[in-house]
């Protein structure tokens, strides 16, 4: 049973009967709460383990700044603004009281660089590897939400950055893309958004599900990091290239929909320094595709990052 | 290293410059956070992990439940109405499909019993043991929240129910005191309040630090549970009974301190039927102490439930 499958199967069971101020549930990036009269608060989780994340080994100043950084990459795809996070750490019992210290530490000064200060937390002592959970707490940007849902067909989509190859070490250095998501909310009617964490093709389908359309991308047109390069080996030949940049996950930069004439203009512009590149269409359908450069269509299937649960 | 040590490090460094907007930070049972105009938020984040907060073995329905019970207990202690919770569940990689969903299923049904929906989640397999962590919103209730920070010289402390030998069953299958707490906070003016998690001595000492005060309980007025004597042994007898209520942990009573006249009227009254003790009271200094019968007075030491970290 895949994360995926696990995650379906409780939003079906909460599809049931959702409460009036439930404005997001589960299945986008993060929750949307209606509190008091007409604010808005988001919440999402996300845990961090060792082993799985970040290797035995990864110094704790690297570990806790991705936990919460990947959190509130989260927000950033909602294009929402971080207030703060909680944050829950299970260390192994034995760990060294430095290391505790250490990672403490790293939380909080992560929190803060990211302009979310850490405002809670437990600390359990246990068996199993080091892990961390961070619930992160935002507030609507000024033009509101954005949702996975909203995508229409006709739509180009686009992504900032470049893809591929994060595990080199950009997973555990990124900064989750919140200033770019609320400048470009500010400037564009983004109808649909994700950030890229579990890898391009999986977050694709995740978007063109919520959305109930189709997405054809070109994968000449898929921005491929130098890192995918660097990783040498025959990965860094070719089509398989852009496969790095299509599956290996953990780029977190986002992914966006907007009609054509302002994805256009995003592509020439930019986002604070970033390139956005224009990657392929939304259709009516069903089934999404990649469409290599010798012209084969390929169905576009999720093999970015499961985290396999059995 | 200890939980507590922990916790105190991130505190201390939090408390260089805390945001105009938060209200209550790291130290007390959930964090308030103020939001647009006049509303306030509460989150709160709690671990349980298989072998320190359960056993292997434990039905998932058990599991899911305590995990979300315990997060609501701190909202409880904070006088809070609970609003949503959001989950990062840790699997081993090789566990059972079926066990996974009825986690899930767990989770979400018993978000709904306790008035609080599941609003999104996050699930990893790794190779540690099973770990739940939920994160708990909630808003005020009608009398304001309630912080540890508030008893006075003078003030009674009191506690609802009785405590100890929560191991025999009571740490699964509790409903967190959000109903009493919110009775309460209606009929009373509450000084200050804690849940009864770690253990009724190193909660007490949480309060009186907080409170800056010291506290002096007597220990022939502590209510020992049924399930103290169900244990059996040595530990069934006398003092060591009111020794299993002090530290054994895990009641999610309520403990809190009222002006003399207010404890006499509640102690009088219960609440919603659960009965509710006076065992001490509040006083100037920074050390606390437990009376015994034949009037000893020994400093109260927090012996209850600690999460070693090292």
């Amino acid at each position: 049973m895949g994360e995926l499958e696990l995650i379906e199967y409780i939003r079906g069971l909460a599809a049931e009967g959702a409460p009036a101020w439930l404005e997001v549930g589960i299945g986008d990036d993060a929750a949307v709460l209606r509190v008091g009269a007409g604010e808005r608060v988001l919440a999402t989780t996300d845990m961090v383990v060792e082993g799985t994340h970040f290797e035995s080994g990864t110094p704790p100043e690297a570990v806790g700044r991705k936990a919460v950084a990947r959190a509130l990459s989260d927000l950033a795809a909602m294009a929402a603004r971080p207030l703060c996070v909680v944050a829950a750490v299970q260390f192994r019992a034995e760990t060294d009281p430095g290391f505790c210290r250490r990672l403490g530490r790293a939380l909080w000064e992560a929190s803060r660089e990211l302009s979310a200060p850490l405002v809670g937390g437990d600390v359990v002592g246990g068996a199993g590897p080091l892990s961390l959970t961070v619930t992160a707490i935002g507030l609507p940007g000024p033009a509101g939400v954005v949702r996975r849902t909203g995508a229409r067909p006709g739509d180009l989509v686009c992504v900032t950055g470049a893809l591929g190859g994060a595990m080199r070490g950009r997973h555990l250095s990124f900064t989750p893309c919140v200033a770019e998501a609320l400048w470009l909310a500010e400037r564009f009617d983004l109808h649909a958004m994700i950030d890229v964490s579990d890898g391009l093709s999986t977050d694709l389908l995740h978007l063109a599900r919520a959305s109930g359309l189709g997405l054809t991308v070109r994968a000449d047109c898929i921005p491929v990091h130098p890192d995918v390069v660097a990783l040498g080996g025959e990965g860094a030949e070719g089509d398989e290239r852009v496969r790095h940049a299509l599956n290996d996950g953990e780029d977190y930069e986002l992914v966006f929909c907007l009609s054509e004439p302002e994805a256009k203009e995003a592509a020439r512009s930019g986002v604070l320094g970033t390139a956005v590149s224009i990657i392929g269409t939304a259709r009516r359908g069903s089934r999404s595709f990649v469409v290599w450069p010798d012209g084969r269509r390929e169905q576009l299937r999720g093999e970015g990052w499961q985290h396999l649960v059995a």
